[in-house]
């Protein structure tokens, strides 16, 4: 399909005014097949969206509004969620009876037992039919229920960049499930716009830390994923980390070996595993990911090392946290269920440097 | 015209492997108007652009290639030049004279005057006779006369930000001329990529510094402009510093005022000298620009403050120096040689945060 | 007066938890001749300073109390003042009455002129007798005043590197008191440690802004002191911006020079004025100050350029905002009203890189 | 001892312009019982230190000399190596004859067997009498050793954190030894002052990659002293990581526990094992260490989460690589070998923000 014949969807954002609000409305204001009609916030209600973004003058006329969502539901035809835990259900409960497509940004769709949801996020869930009709929004793994889906639950930023690291190996059965390792690290806007002192620029800047250890929330999300390409549950120690930059996760995942391998064999494995993927870019042997080399992209890089002397694989994944972290891979979604190119409004390198 | 019509040409890169010629590259790689056929390089020959910046990788297929100038001016319509000074005459005689288009964006055609550039750079001048031919590349003032030129001198990083800042000053003749200073704050990136002790991360992270103080050879050619605009001879304090941040200019510019105005006068001025122009911002009052809001995109914000007590206006204009202020620009002024839309390739808003 | 020989003073400091209050702490913690004996806070009351600040960890035992004024001013011999403007007069007031010796690191005490305060800070003064009694910290210029003094207001951040980088050229008339501009770049610890959106890592970092132009509180102040030094009334154009670093500011002031002088006869004469003072550095010729050389430490550093084209002399002055811009200078006065060497706890080189 | 009584020693650095070698200016130009005689550098012979790092104007008159080898044993009782491996073994070895102390901060001694020297350095070994006389200069392991030693290898930066973290575990048996994954990341001056792409501002600055996965020199070290440890042999999988920040090494260390045991427990067991140690802070339970926390001085943080579901404990550390890691542990060992206060020049908290 060409890009001119693209009929327009009306798409709104609940939530617009956090970092992956905006994130999705600079991105879907350049796709050539949506047109922003619904942009809802809480905190700015009133407000044009450029006095709130002031990089979006002249980008963006829309006027934050708060949440009428009768009226939401009856303009849109695509509705992105981008609200804290708890507060999805019932937009997308709704909407998703309207008939309306949903893609949900925050984590309240994407575990499928109501149970591990409510022990790690400590809420009740208030609507469990919903968790079954959810598609999990990882396009490499589901796009076929994706296509399909009316709600997606679109990934944690840390699960997208660990799973994707680690489906080839567990799906060929080539690394021992119980081993694995996943050392994080994240650039600040993963934490959102809200203020804490935990994101004040002299408390990140020229600092490192981590953070939530043993105690992510994230970590359910990855096991899931992982248990269902391994056949079998599975374990992990997960342990996220605060990096001094804007943007961007680093993943380096550590697995011992089922057995010799080579890191070209491995390579090729994942190179198969991935063909025709437009968003994952399996690297040479010898090149290891950055994370400038993604950043503002909807691209997961992923490299390799073998360590011969221990009998480990060490997987490094990147990717951009608001993009194929969040509202990136949000649109991606949006495209495979409006039947947009997949690449609609997502294609192009990262800005470098 | 529409985008799908444009006739692509044929555009190559000298001195593709810094980061003025790296930026064109992913600017051009997505232009529906021009297709790359040639990147040369000094340092770099033999090998593929993502082996030297592996963010390109499954982007730009080319090999970066040693400088051969009869080929190259053969295959190409449309040459961009991103040499030290002193390089490009060469370069650009032997192409204009091949009847190409050339943009060259270092220093060796901005000067009208041989003298100056000979005593501000400290080399002789080769090609006296091309000085006239050369527009001076900055749309916003030029346009016409760019678009009728084979050979278009891209204005300096510094020079775009302090200009475009002062121009509706001094046409309308509303500040003492002889009252001008410009503070300006720049991202490492306009060093470039060569290696120096002033580009180590150690030294520059956590630091800021004045540089060339009183000698910065962007001085005469500030001046330059800003005589014309004047109609008369302007000399200028200007001083550029250095910020630890990879992209960007902020500009800090103070002028006596001609006589009682106000600030909403002033940016009514500002917003008639602009209209129409696809890459000037005149903030509305009381906003003044953050580098931030124009990382990344071809777009000069200009604010305004008048301080009373003083008799003098403080302007602030923000640049991004590697795309407006280097190869955005350079890919603008190709756009009007070609008669392709100005903003093709270079539309949309920043990256935030 | 050898170290060991010291007697040691009691020291308080009320508002202990800010960036200011914890670096008097750590400043004094080391001071052989000071010892903390009580620490007050309003946010953290009850808890221990390590709690709040743990790199104090084995270095601090006390405790954060709520301010109990007669109990602090009965234990105390010398209190400091890291409040915020208005919320000090109380406190100084009392204290001095009750014979105590006292640093207020706020504004309230700045300005001789109660008037001029109330227009700025928008606040009425309550203690108006107190203004004449106390002696502006700024040593380098009000030692002998300093030393009999009860009552110390330390001089603002920004006024302590302006009015250090001016003063020798007003005092000898060497430039037109009318042509000031200073143009400051400050490190974001000096917005203190309250949240808010303008401290958020990810809207400062890669980001650079002009803020309170030709507004902002410090003018007044600079003012004060540059007409004491001019012995005429002088106005400024004073333009502060926020660097995406922890700490530092850069000043770059320019003026008008009163007649031809060299750069090398300029600094002869900042030499000569600045003879024998322990924290100013008059750096060689054709060396600029840069924020990583003081980072740390109580020195100012000044350098000059002469630039003969435009008649102005660019002076630029480095110190650490929370040094000797705020807690170092704090101690500095301290240590001249109590007798001790003047650098006691405040000599040593900065930390590099 | 007194600080007063203390006789000064005649200490020098070999190889004083690298960033190691400035630490130690830094540091030793405070120490109340040293007094530096000669600095040398390949670099810079000639200058005066200050000319080569302005932070030093005023606090170090020294210039930069080439090496005199003879001269320099005759006028120093104390010499500190700090130059790339290989080039020590000659200085060290005449240094020890001459009767003098020597704490090499290179690689040259760390190894106890040349034969695993020799495969991951690439040279040859010239030295390998010497290596049974250096002692490693981990003080916390080694202390009365080092006291009686002429020669001290001093540690690499990833070994002192990664050692550190781990040597109460091993040497309780409390984990599996095959188990041990490091995961570190280190700030940039880690990679010295030398010129390179990798340390380039725009190159690092809002990046993270891993480098040197499964092939670092640092490997074998930390493998050495782990096994010392245990007593038996231990290999791990480590994998250093780049930062973008000046100083700080955070180490994140995996292993699965032996049997069941609380947090509380283990910290238990580090308190004991680390009691009296003056630069080791064993962090109560809840806390994890920060570098920002301890950059600057020469302390090393620990902190400790135990995941119940894995099995595992997770360990973090942090230390300044240029001081804990380098030249602080440098100064420590002299200290010691001098009988000074093992914390002369080296107390003191961090500097925060």
């Amino acid at each position: 399909m060409e890009v001119s014949e693209m009929k327009k969807v009306k798409v709104s954002v609940v939530g617009a005014t956090g970092y992956t609000g905006v994130e999705l409305v600079r991105i879907l204001s350049r796709h050539p097949g949506a047109e922003l009609v619904k942009l809802t916030t809480q905190s700015y209600a009133g407000r044009r969206m450029w006095e709130v973004y002031p990089h979006l003058y002249s980008f963006c006329g829309l006027t934050g509004e708060k949440l009428d969502l009768p009226a939401l539901i009856e303009e849109s035809d695509v509705i992105f969620i981008a609200l804290p835990h708890g507060h999805s259900v019932p937009v997308a409960k709704e909407a998703v009876q309207g008939g309306k497509k949903v893609v949900d940004l925050g984590a309240d769709f994407r575990l499928k037992d109501r149970r591990t949801y409510e022990a790690w996020y400590k809420v009740e869930h208030a609507a469990e039919e919903l968790l079954k009709r959810a598609a999990y929004g990882l396009p490499e793994l589901y796009r076929e229920e994706i296509a399909r889906a009316s709600l997606v639950a679109n990934p944690g930023c840390y699960p997208t960049g660990a799973v994707l690291g680690l489906a080839p190996l567990l799906k060929n059965g080539l690394i021992d499930p119980d081993t694995i390792i996943i050392d994080a690290k994240s650039g600040v806007s993963g934490a959102g716009r809200a203020l804490s002192l935990g994101t004040h620029f002299c408390e990140v800047n020229e600092n490192f830390k981590a953070y939530g250890v043993a105690s992510h929330r994230h970590t359910p999300e990855i096991e899931q994923e992982l248990s269902r390409l391994a056949g079998r549950p599975v374990t992990v120690s997960f342990t996220p980390h605060l990096l001094p930059v804007n943007r961007g996760i680093l993943s380096t995942v550590y697995a011992s070996l089922a057995g010799p391998v080579t890191c070209g064999e491995l390579l090729e494995c994942y190179r198969s595993f991935y063909a025709g993927q437009p968003f994952v870019r399996v690297l040479p042997e010898g090149i290891l990911p950055q994370i400038k080399w993604v950043a503002g992209t909807n691209t997961c890089d992923i490299g390799l090392a073998v360590d011969l002397r221990t009998g480990r694989v060490i997987v490094v994944t990147a990717i951009d946290n608001l993009v194929k972290g969040a509202s990136g891979q949000a649109v991606q979604n949006m495209n495979i269920m409006c039947g947009f190119p997949e690449d609609a409004a997502l294609a192009g390198p990262s800005l470098y440097p």
